[in-house]
């Protein structure tokens, strides 16, 4: 029987995240990181493998981290754990004993109950390099590409599976794509992106069946009509992979996820969970959430890493900081939207603010830059922000997302002290960060 | 005689914002805005002119804002304030009454007291667009350009000038360029940017003398060789313009500029003062400070135009964040660095961390990114950040000065979460800014 110090299941950016912090925060000890995939997928770039990067083998996180950290690598699926003999059984029938366990399990794409979904060409995202080469060849000829699910990976997907010449179709549920992250107006314009680039976008829309024999050939929708596809993608979210807690008699959260405290251990004071498998709560009253985001599972890595052996961090709970790029353009959001926070019970004041993001406008790669800013009312506390503009808009959100954990108010925020630089960000003058609290504290009063 | 409740003087960041600020905060106010300058320049903007945007014309802050904020702009030159009558003489001989006086008057290019430096062709850098032609008419006939000063100017207009055909030398006092602002492993690395870029650098060369006749024809160094040029800029700092203060008989501060409380307020109840005329703490201690950046002044602006009837703001002290472009390589620092750090007496803790800047590196835009943390070591507190990388870096250096100004700890910043995308941000396992907290707490034990 193997024996290690430390247990990590899962190889993503969970695990692997939690095997560099346990060796940052505890150098003498043995650590094993056991997973099933030969090579990782880097879950993010999946949509850009079929277009900008262009071969799922050029979208693989290295194994070096771990090789320099010390930890080694069971390339084995864990089936079981013994929390009394405190052993892992894997596929292969090692048994490894462990003193400290990380399950950064993750999570697995959700498939709607809905005929027709297992069709040969009807694929669901799987992180997972063979399942993504076999994507690519029926991308190569497929014509026409239904893509079920206007969230963040439908809409990367639909961008990039038409930079390789598909003719794409996103077909979203709720009334924007996108929704769940941003504000209406948001949605519009990165809506009004994503068309501009040739693709179809068809919102409000209720798919009922994939239509066709053995292959897909459309997608049935609840008025009735077809849309034509001969290659299906589906991105609406994910579950939670929690198989082996669940055997193991873990407790499991509100979310069905592996539940965990602030430290981020499980109901087993020997066993923590980090990632897309663990259970969540928001910053932003506590409650839970179901958010899943490979910074989140990085971050709570970083604690569940750092607490085996002692407790020296928590968990604030998740703020949700996204971003993407169409084209030139980027779209971020760090906490709750507008809407979301209305619909949460806030008392909210907005700001918004927009201008160019040089100085003077006629700098090399002058955009429009706007920023819309949520602020608590009561407490005049920042809780949301909301960008569109360059693609430095994804470390601009950054900003944003440190006030947000820190609750800097709207005067904290009007007077911020930034740096500008006329090749590199909006004048300090204009800067739309600042003025968008600016604004909100009018209707402050 | 003219009144009005509110009078600023000067036109440039400082003026303009306090403007806006009060317009915000005192909607029924009369404002007047000061100002010599029938247009004024952007200041960060100045050496981009003489390469990049190529005209002064395109450098200008335009007078819209003003306009939409209902502020009077009146192009005059404040001679003589009279604070017994609470009353601004200008040099047309108007009488302006005011209730609430900013001054916002600004800096001077400082000259050294060096023989040479009144002939024609050397060439201080005025804020003044009629300066900045003569300096662009003398450059269109100038081979050899010597710049005197390796600050952020220096290098600025070097690298400007020499995209424009000119053939540069920087002169610099200090053993390094940028030195002030950044570590010595950085300023190389900046140095090597703007030498691959065909600039020659000299440092630890004091400058004796300018050559020549009526005419610059060459700079002397103290070692005795001649570079030779036939123009010269000078970029060796600024210095606050205050004659109207000491005029008034308004406290000095210690760092010869207009003394101001943290409330922007000078030693006269009825006048605040901002911008690169006023006085300025530190952050970090609280000692006097002579750091000049348009970004803080118009934070300190917008403390002053919030103040005037009834205080609302308090400046927390100069936190220095500055950043730079040289080719597709931003340079970016906020806070302190070690090297002063180290001077002042800090005890600190280190942490470095590199990488690609995308995930995977194969996606566009992709370069190296480099960032070093400075933490107090007593109490685990950021106060300095220095990075390299693309131009992003001109806004992630703001999430450093976020977490700066509100004291975050290294384990704060290692549990941070940032939102991170393939196409835009470094990859959550290897986000610099969270890794190097990570190796800084390896140095803390």
């Amino acid at each position: 029987m193997k024996k290690s110090d430390i247990v990590i299941i899962g190889g993503s950016a969970a695990g692997l995240t939690a095997a560099i912090t346990a060796r940052r925060h505890y150098p003498e000890k043995a650590i094993i990181l056991i997973r099933k995939e030969k090579q990782v997928v880097i879950p993010c770039g999946i949509p850009y493998i079929f277009g900008t990067v262009g071969n799922p083998d050029k979208n693989l996180i290295p194994d070096t981290p771990l090789e320099k950290n010390n930890v080694e690598i069971l390339l084995d699926e864990a089936v079981e754990i013994s929390r009394e003999k405190k052993t892992i059984q894997t596929r292969s029938s090692e048994m490894i004993e462990y003193d400290k366990l990380i399950l950064a399990t993750g999570s697995l794409p959700m498939m709607p109950p809905i005929p027709g979904f297992d069709k040969v060409n009807v694929f669901p995202v799987y992180k997972d390099k063979e399942h993504l080469i076999k994507m690519q060849t029926a991308l190569k000829s497929a014509g026409k590409l239904a893509v079920i699910g206007g969230g963040f990976i439908g809409v990367e997907f639909a961008d990039e599976c038409n930079k390789n010449g598909c003719d794409v179709t996103i077909l979203e549920l709720l009334p924007h794509c996108l929704q769940l992250a941003f504000d209406n107006e948001l949605c519009e314009e990165a809506e009004k992106a994503i068309e501009e680039r040739g693709i179809h976008v068809l919102t409000n829309q209720k798919v009922v069946s994939i239509e066709g024999g053995k292959k897909a050939e459309g997608v049935k929708l609840a008025n009735g009509s077809i849309v034509e596809a001969d290659m299906v993608v589906v991105g609406i979210g994910t579950v939670p992979n929690i198989d082996i807690a669940k055997k193991a008699n873990l407790r499991i959260g509100p979310t069905g996820s592996i539940w965990v405290d602030r430290t981020m251990r499980t109901s087993d004071e020997h066993i923590f969970s980090c990632g897309d498998c663990a259970e969540k709560f928001s910053f932003f009253g506590g409650k839970p959430s179901k958010l899943k985001l490979a910074s989140i599972a990085t971050s709570e890595a970083r604690v569940a890493g750092a607490n085996l052996f002692g407790i020296q961090r928590e968990s604030v709970g998740t703020i949700g900081v996204f971003s993407t790029a169409l084209g030139e353009k980027a779209f971020a959001v760090a906490g709750l939207p507008e809407s979301i926070a209305h619909r949460q019970g806030y008392d909210v004041v907005i700001g918004n603010a927009e201008g160019p993001n040089r100085h003077p406008g006629i700098m090399p790669g002058m955009m429009k830059q706007m920023v819309k800013l949520v602020f608590e009312k009561r407490t005049k506390v920042l809780i949301g922000a909301q960008m569109v503009g360059d693609k430095a808009v994804g470390e601009l959100i950054n900003t944003a997302s440190a006030c947000i954990q820190h609750h800097m108010t709207v005067d904290d925020i009007a007077c911020f002290q930034m740096g500008t630089h006329p090749a590199l960000t909006a004048s300090p003058v204009v800067y739309q960060y600042v003025n968008a609290a600016e604004a909100a504290l009018l209707s402050l009063g």
